[in-house]
Parts: C-alpha cells; structure tokens; sequence
C-alpha cells in the first residue's frame, strides 16, 4: 500500500442503496473495472449500488474507500478496506465528489443527484448509466464504456 | 424578535451568484413576498439570486438567514440579518434544504441542483422558478404563482 | 428585524445538556444579558446550558440562533427563534464558533470543550464561567462579570 | 489491499502542522509502530506532525489516510497514500475522530484540541505525547509506550 502511486486515478461511484438486479451487476462489473485499472474505488459505503461495485473492486484486489454518512464504522457494507466515518449524513456526498478525478453514476435518486450536482459544479467528469440525465452527464451503456471514457477524457495512461 | 411563533414558515430561495436582469427583479419579488406573508427566509448568503431576494425580503421588514459557504461573516450580502458561517463551502446546501419546510429555485447551476436534489430528498416541496426540470420540481412562473403553490401545498393559514 | 444594525454583536453560549441547578440560572442571567444589551444568542439550540441560555434571551426580546445537531427542527428548545437545522451532529460546534464574534462557556464536558478550542483557533474571546481551564480561556464568577468582560474585550459601544 | 481484514485497528495521529525538531522524530515513530503494527494510519494530511507520522508510516508499507480540511487533493502531504479531500475546513476533525478507533497526539495547538475533544467525547481512546493535559487522555513518553498502552486498552491481537 505504501507503494500505491500518487497519481492513481480515484474514481466514485455514485448510486442508490436500493437498486436491484441488472444495475446491481452493471455496479459489480464498474467496480471490477476500476480495480483492474488500479484506479482506488470511492463511494459511500452503503448498500446497493454501492455495495455491488466495492465487491466488484474487492474481489479484484481493489481499493475501496467508503464514506460513510453514519457515525458507525459497522454500518459499512463487507467490501470497504478504508472506511471513512463521517457523521454527517448525506452532507457527505460532497466530500466523495471532492476527493475524486471523476465519478460514474449508475441509477440512483436524489441523492446521486446530488452526487453528480456537486462532481458538475467541481468540474468532475461525470459517465452516467441509466441515471439522470443531467446537462453535462456522459451517457453509457455499460461498464466497459463508461470506463472507456473516462480513461479517453481523463487521459490517463 | 422574541415573539416570532414557532409555527413560522421558514421559505429557502436557491439560485446563482451570477444571475442577472429579470431573473434579479423575479428573486427580490419572491423575497417581498415571503416578507409580506410573514415567513422567514434562508438562502446561501451570497450574491446574485441571493442578495436580490434578501434585499426585497429585508426592505419588507422580513428576517433574512444567510448560511454562508465561506469562514467570514462580512462575505455576506448587505441584506442578510442573521449570518451563518459554516467554513464549509457548498457542503453548506445540504444544511439550507435540512433547515427550511420548502424552497423556492430560481435559475441557477449546478450548485442550485444540488440544493434542489437535497430538498427533494428530503421531501421538501420545491417551486422553480426558470430553473432545472427535475421530476419532483413544481414549476411556477412568477413570485406570487410560486408562493401561492407553496402556501397551498404546505397547508398555512 | 430588517433593521438589526449589521454590526450587532453575535455571541455563543457555550455548555452542557446536562447542567443542573445553579448553573441553569448563571444560563439564564448570561441568556438574559445578552439579550439587554442587544446582541444576537447563538448556541447548539439544545436542552440544558442551551435551553436556560434561551429562555433568558427569548424571554427578554432576544434573538436566539440554535444551530441544531440533528436533522429534525422539532428538536430545538422552546426558546428558539431561528433554527439552523444541520443534520451534521457535533460537527456543528465548528460552525457555531465560525459564525460568532464570541463566546461564553458555561460548565459542560467534551463537547464544550471542542467549542472552545474552535473559538479559540479562530482567535475569538472565550469567557468561561465553572468551565475548562484552558489557556485562553479568560475565567468569570457570573453573568454580569462576562459580559463586562467581553464588552471591553471587543470594544462594543 | 482487497485483503486488509476488517478488524484493522484504525489509529489517528493528532498534532500541529507547525511542530519541529524532536516532536517530528516522535511522530516518524509513532507512524512507524503503526505501520508494523498492521494499523492504519488516519490524519489530517497536512504537514508538521502529520507528515511525518505518514512518512513513518508510508516507510515501513503502512496505509495512511490523510482526511484534508483543503478543497485539493495536491495539498496533501507527500505520504498520504488515500486522500480524502473535504473542503470543510477543520470541521474534518469531527470526522477523523469519528472514524477510528483511538487516537495519539502529538504536541499541537487548539486545532489538536478540538480533535482530542471530539475523540473522548465518543469514548475513543487518546494517549498524549507532549501535548494537552486533558482528564481523560493517558500521557506517554515515547511512540513505543503509547503504542503499547493503546494495545493493552484495545486489547487488539
């Protein structure tokens, strides 16, 4: 871990805890992705969406960071490594879209609208996969092009 | 002061530091109005569609609530009575939707969003004013429309 | 209340929940104080030290500012005026030093002393009553004492 | 990474960004022991006593977070291996405390205050270093002794 780069790409994943079946899998697969890629997973530590993509990281040696809304550590789902407990609610959705180069958004309700709101307004590239549609939000249709284009607009190598 | 009931209204009035022209004379109308029905308004603190509807709520003998995103009570606009400063930047919206029964969005960007997304997810009626189409948003086309939809749906005398 | 003067000074009271007895009255009379010599009370807006702090402030045609911990504005003391509702739990205690010109502690545990360690990193007076000795911290015997005190401290007319 | 056990013992490191001389090498310890120790490492991210418990840390392959009060991730010390950027300011060591187990600090000023508050007021563990003689925290001479002393509290492995 000491020897993580500082430039590995930090990417948030933002979706609803209650999403199911296909988008649940679609998040597994983003979350395997972005671990694959080396890039550290950032999300909000919670359940559904965000609990698919960091078992989709975790089960591919991935990073997964976890900011948590609540003041528990416990209440992180199995797959977060680092999480951070913030207390303060979804208050924290700012600080995810604070910490990361770009965020993908799958599915999701007011509080990823929130999440995207923020990324936006931070100048955050922003993939979307059946979410908001949102001026600014990058439409894909799954996985593997969502991460397509963030390397593409993100330039990484 | 001592003497406002607990059952006051209190209205938030969300929108960008950088509108201008009509939108300008449509917040300080919104701001009047919440002033004249008795109801106490929140805002952001700042410029733009902020200090137009403090202004219009303060010459109206109203109580304007600035929640600051800055660590410097003077950055508020000259209209604002009671100044709130977070020192948390716009992590600050989150505290404007959880403080208020209902907001009124007038034009604005992607901070806007956000406030209106935490509005929403808290149940909180929203009326928009030339701003975001967001399922959930009740759209109004001026002041009186907008605070007529408001004192309707939230039942005050 | 449009016409608060801009420069009306904006006081903390600081203090325990779960303060008791003499030190409710020391609360009150500082609430109290505050209010006569028309400045604005802002405090956590909860029971205890908070609750008799408002009570003497409200009860003499005060304004009290209670910037809430939690996310419900039902959970402010019957005293307040102006309810900031947060949601961010302690975190609040940040923003209550931010938004002042001073404060006051009275008595209270852990959470005051994270209020007086804000204010004092902030470079704002703190005067304390049977509170934490920590230095900075400028010690007083009643009411009357501090206020004295902070009015020479910050040169109010 | 994918592998760090849940029950990893989460230890903070509180202390002023403006210490020097023998206090640096004290933190460098500190870090250390809770590298080999197989904890991770939380902070603020900045420098003085920060950076150098990441740097001891990130020496010996420790995980070290550094929880920012910056609105960018560049302002992060040279050893913090996850980033967290808040942009809330110092309101972030609310968040630090929230999210350990127990906490050692390091000399500091009234911002280590506040986080050695927040810390005893949720019942986390905080031996000190030179630092604040506060009811509560348990006083230690050297990075191995508070090391050791927290072991024994937390009766971790």
């Amino acid at each position: 871990m000491g020897m993580v780069p500082k430039d590995t790409p930090r990417i948030a994943v933002f979706g609803g805890r209650v999403s199911t079946g296909s988008l649940l899998d679609v998040a597994y697969d983003v979350g395997r992705e972005i671990a694959l890629r080396k890039a550290i997973l950032y999300c909000g530590g919670m359940g559904g969406v965000m609990e698919a993509a960091s078992r989709g990281a975790m089960e591919n040696h991935g990073i997964t960071v976890g900011i948590l809304p609540t003041a528990a550590a416990d209440s992180a789902n199995p797959y977060i490594t680092i999480p951070i407990v913030t207390g303060i609610g979804t208050a924290r959705n700012y600080i995810i879209a604070r910490s990361v180069d770009a965020a993908i958004a799958i599915n999701g309700k007011y509080g990823t609208l929130s999440e995207i709101a923020y990324s936006l307004d931070f100048n955050k590239p922003v993939i979307g996969i059946q979410t908001w549609d949102i001026k600014g939000v990058i439409q894909a249709e799954n996985a593997t092009e969502a991460l397509n284009k963030l390397w593409e607009i993100c330039q990484w190598g």
